[in-house]
């Protein structure tokens, strides 16, 4: 184990009391250049260091951010978690702060007890969330004990707290013009349950871009079900065992996992995906370009969102106040490629 | 700004001196249980909890652990980050330990710099590497200060420290040996470059499995460059244009993206996956199911080799010894699918 050396240490070798060292490596004190520069000579030649524990017991702070998040299924992978936790801990950095990770646990009681006792125990200054949903026990154990944090995700009700969020309606609504502009007007949606906030916001830009367009949106055409690729591929067998006249022909996803689903059972019934049915996904993982065919999806601007977050919540920590605007809905981009246009973009080398 | 409770309003509401209080709640005096119930009285009233700062000051302990990965370029996922980072922080956690995560730099005096940091502020108790490579700067840097640590991943020569690795070798021995059982007797590799510690472990899994079968391998087959799409896809086109007699048809590749590319330069040639030619990967990552075919590939036991790396570090940091054997090769798991089978195996259930 290694022994830190301690402010005794140094001051037995400078030959001066211990009282003196303290003030002199905190500026709270004046003495004569010779015995500062002993002082300083004995620091460099013991290797002291002062304790970032010693210090941040002086100030109160841990200057240290917490960050939890849930686990992926083992079937599914989070594709933007190394982006998002990258630019917080880069952007937390250049200021003099680290993350903090810790588990996330579903049972709301344990989930509240991790957060209080990270407070209580003064590990961490701030705390970043992700997920934001209804009626979120963090969201609200937080404003409670008006401890700081920023979200990664916003509630529609009157509560305020510094947020930023991707537009999901603003995408969903990309997706269904662009399939528009290809000429489908019957497009189906693969929504998540009803009880999703992230879902109901994605999922008032499907029924505001087809209600735009002048087209009723036929009930079956709105399946809904957790975000896999099994409710994906089952869900998409059913639309397109429906008669022809509202069988659709374009279909948006609320995740990419739902959309291969998707295109897995066009696949199985002998269509292609992007030739006779068109697929759109969201959130763009890496592994969307490599689907066959490529998989048109709604990227989320993840480095920006991380390091905007962090910067938020490290002003309001230095100075008391958020930035203004203490709310942000950024856009997400639309990625086109061959399950929507049947073509290939070339985006990949070959 | 939350304002913590102090000792001292604690002494005061309890009606007694300072170091009463100190000496109960840290169990080193007894009095009277009338003024010991007088003092929890006062804690529970003003919602007093000891400070973490200043008990880890008291200590010389933080209870925390560091970690730092290199991001995934853009085009990839990290297929194992989550359920490295939640095995870690969960098994963490039982201890009543976290998890500090920090920013990779490439530029080795940086990336000293941040390990340096975290240890002379001590911030940290401890490290977890991975992907160490030959000459590693920080497993230098960690053994000089003797600082403690633990690797996911391991060298070859004399220094020795603890560590866990997946048995690449042995991964790639299963993979060639699958390919031979299908009769295979052409079988080229995907292989990192030469300077790769973790490729090299693997390809010598490869030449051993081929050697073991009295099967010549041609320079030719060993093609090599960094672990992409475009890598894998143009390595295939070039293997698939060898005359006849050393054309292989089978492909083992060293990670799941040069696989995926392997087999989009299989189809445009006109040819099938595990049919025509088989193809294995290496990550097994959560969307090699998904691919079409569904991808043969090796699962790493990444969640056991978490919890594993970080009880092995907490022992080490309560008792002072590192648990036996310092240092582990487990076995990674085979998962058979239609890329080297042509069959699909219904993991999907559709």
């Amino acid at each position: 184990m290694l022994k830190r050396v301690t402010l005794k240490e140094v001051a037995a070798r400078a030959s001066v009391s211990y009282q003196t060292v303290s003030k002199v490596i905190n500026h709270k004190s004046h003495v004569t250049g010779e015995t500062e520069e002993r002082i300083y000579a004995a620091i460099r030649e013991l290797g002291y260091t002062p304790s970032y524990t010693a210090r941040s017991l002086r100030s109160q702070r841990s200057n240290t951010i917490g960050y939890s998040w849930q686990p992926s299924p083992p079937d599914q992978a989070n594709p933007i978690l190394d982006e998002f936790l990258q630019s917080m801990f880069r952007t937390a950095e250049t200021c003099g702060y680290y993350l903090l990770c810790f588990p996330y646990h579903g049972e709301v009681s344990r989930q509240l007890d991790t957060y209080r006792d990270l407070i209580d125990t003064g590990r961490v200054d701030g705390f970043v969330l992700s997920v934001v949903n209804y009626g979120d026990p963090c969201v609200n154990y937080l404003l409670k004990r008006k401890f700081p944090f920023v979200a990664f995700g916003h509630l529609d009700d009157l509560q305020t707290f510094p947020y930023i969020d991707v537009d999901g309606g603003l995408g969903l609504h990309m997706a269904v013009d662009h399939l528009l502009s290809l000429g489908h007007r019957k497009i189906a949606a693969l929504a998540w349950p009803e009880d999703s906030r992230v879902g109901n916001n994605r999922m008032d830009g499907y029924f505001n871009a087809m209600h735009e367009a002048g087209i009723e949106v036929q009930p079956e055409w709105v399946q809904r079900g957790v975000g896999s690729y099994e409710v994906g591929f089952n869900s998409t067998l059913r639309l397109l065992a429906m008669p022809e006249k509202i069988r659709p022909t374009g279909i948006v996803a609320m995740n990419d996992l739902m959309a291969i689903g998707a295109m897995a059972a066009i696949r199985q019934l002998g269509l292609f995906p992007g030739k006779d049915i068109g697929v759109t996904g969201f959130d763009d993982a890496p592994t969307a370009r490599y689907l066959n065919p490529p998989m048109t999806s709604l990227r989320q601007p993840v480095s920006s969102i991380g390091q905007n977050l962090m910067q938020r919540l490290i002003t309001y920590l230095e100075t008391g106040v958020y930035p203004e605007p203490v709310g942000e809905l950024v856009a997400p981009q639309l990625v086109i490629r061959a399950s929507t246009t049947g073509v290939e973009t070339g985006e990949l080398s070959n």
